[in-house]
């Protein structure tokens, strides 16, 4: 049993407190709003903080741009606890602590989770089940107290992923912050774009500017705070960007179609180093496309099916028609289980489209 | 009782002979490789050309850079027949045929549909089953040679849009000719960057970067053939990343979160006019996130159950967990729906994640 104090209660603190609550240990929940966190404490995130609570363990799940501040606020107050907050951002939270004394209890991190949805109403105690969940503890710190954190992190179904604050930063421009950034910069075409033509988008259109939906207001503190390794990468995509618009400008002129092949090609590459499901290297699935009725049970009838005839689906993707009541489901299956599975499928009677 | 000929027989071409055989039609197939022809008639695709067939509507269904050229071909060898092709780019095909006495005999046609597969066994009679198909009869065309095109387009379950030409090079070079070139670029960053880093990847990168595993050889066709549309696109895009670069470059000056927060609000409104299901408007959904162990039988033991309470799919996405055998289904509802759900799902002892 250890004593939790959580610094925050929207979702990522509200969720913290649900998931450690549940396995036994004793949290303590506090917001500068305590209005908020007497609804995470309702919410049964914890109880509101007391004055003779002596936490072990602090999470400061304040938003990034208040985090540094907080960190060393309630490294001060709490003089014997190990503090870890869960920014999305480290290296500026990391100096901004270093000047203080207390650092060597302060353990960085940063759980890859989520939801669209923010707030304690929105939290949830296995929000961070097997999602990577970053630790930078330096070279310099006390291995208690890393422990410490892992073990909770561990208990909240975190995979503990440790790397240093600058390292951590280049690779969340990379993999999500500048996605993010491109994201909005191609759904921002659309915003003038007319009806019409929008109506022609596909699945690659829809899925391209899926995340274009986030609220900006935390990614305008992310932005703020990791700006030059965001830029960095940035400027690397412009480059690109700008030998396809000169290749484009000169199709017809020989090495053109070669300078814009090279972009494809590399993007080919690209793609295929994400890695598939359970952190394997990514695996051709076969793709099947049955058709379903567009109501209420026809999912369950089908994947039920599929269950029965034995086959685990490894993915899978939901599309509408965009003009009738037909949904086609797509399906991807190791390749050794697909032909028993579409014949089975059309046994029982099925429309296989492709 | 149409006589159909099918020139070119890969996907699309394989895909409209099965459709329309299967209506009754007559149908022969050619192709410059004649065993190409022969598999796809063992298909069941039609027959191969034979001397004495006049067909009435031909379909063209080569690739983009000799479709121009073989239009012209078959409009001269069947001087009665109407000719429409599928080609992804329209205006410069258009044009090369205007030059030609032929042109009056010719609907330029686009089924938006596709597979990741190509070849003639890659076909499926229902490919175009509620996707949009694009024709570009321009206004001075034959009434009843549109009309012999539309019937066969319908038949084939496509809904037919009408747009001229060059409005169609300009939609499709939005919707998607740009995020197909911009998902390339954002992943071709990964093709040298580090498995570590690529390791943390969510669902927003894999969003992304998916359409960016498409075979270059196609899309090399397209963007040599749309170019311009393209590229003037792309250097609105370009703008705005300048625009983006500026202000990440400059924070901490007054103006700057402002600039990035504009761009963020345009990609907001920009995804929003993004049609939903069955054309209508984007509409809120609820998210409800379901924990299921990943083997198979879940899902359809899931779905069953969402079926029997009566609810219905909106949209659904598979997220496996990077490290442990365990799946989490993202389930779209109508709002009206999700508290139930919820409920009956938890009683019947499913986990809700989020």
């Amino acid at each position: 049993m250890t004593r939790v104090l959580v610094v925050g209660t929207g979702l990522l603190g509200t969720s913290i407190g649900l998931g450690l609550k549940a396995k036994g240990h004793r949290v303590q929940l506090t917001d500068k709003s305590s209005s908020a966190a007497a609804l995470a404490a309702d919410y049964g995130a914890g109880e509101v903080l007391t004055g003779e609570f002596t936490p072990e363990v602090i999470f400061i799940c304040v938003p990034p741009e208040e985090t540094a501040q907080s960190v060393i606020e309630f490294l001060q107050k709490f003089p014997e606890a190990t503090v870890s907050d869960v920014a999305s951002v480290k290296a500026s939270i990391e100096k901004a602590v270093a000047t203080s004394a207390y650092s060597p209890r302060f353990i960085p991190g940063h759980p890859m989770a989520g939801r669209e949805r923010g707030g304690a109403i929105a939290g949830r105690s296995d929000l961070f089940v097997a999602r990577p969940w970053i630790l930078c503890p330096g070279d310099h710190k006390e291995v208690g107290r890393v422990a410490a954190v892992e073990s909770l992190v561990a208990e909240l179904g975190g995979s503990v992923v440790k790397m240093s604050a600058s390292d951590h930063d280049r690779a969340v421009a990379l993999v999500s912050h500048v996605p993010q950034a491109v994201s909005s910069l191609l759904a921002a075409r659309l915003a003038e774009a007319e009806a019409e033509d929008i109506a022609l988008a596909g699945a690659g259109l829809r899925d391209t500017t899926r995340i274009a939906a986030s609220s900006p207001e935390l990614w305008l503190q992310i932005y703020a705070a990791n700006s030059a390794e965001v830029n960095q990468e940035l400027k690397a995509f412009r480059a690109d960007l700008d030998r396809l618009i000169l290749a484009l400008d000169a199709i017809g002129q020989p090495g053109s179609l070669a300078a814009v092949n090279q972009i494809l090609d590399a993007g080919n590459r690209g793609v295929a180093k994400i890695p598939g499901k359970h952190g394997s290297k990514a695996q051709q699935y076969q793709r099947i496309v049955v058709m379903i009725d567009d109501r209420p049970g026809e999912l369950g009838r089908l994947f039920n099916e599929v269950g029965a005839l034995g086959v685990n689906i490894e993915e899978l993707q939901l599309e509408h028609s965009p003009s009738a009541q037909i949904g086609l489901v797509e399906l991807f299956v190791l390749p050794k289980s697909a032909e028993s599975l579409i014949a089975g499928l059309q046994k029982r009677g099925w429309r296989i489209a492709g």
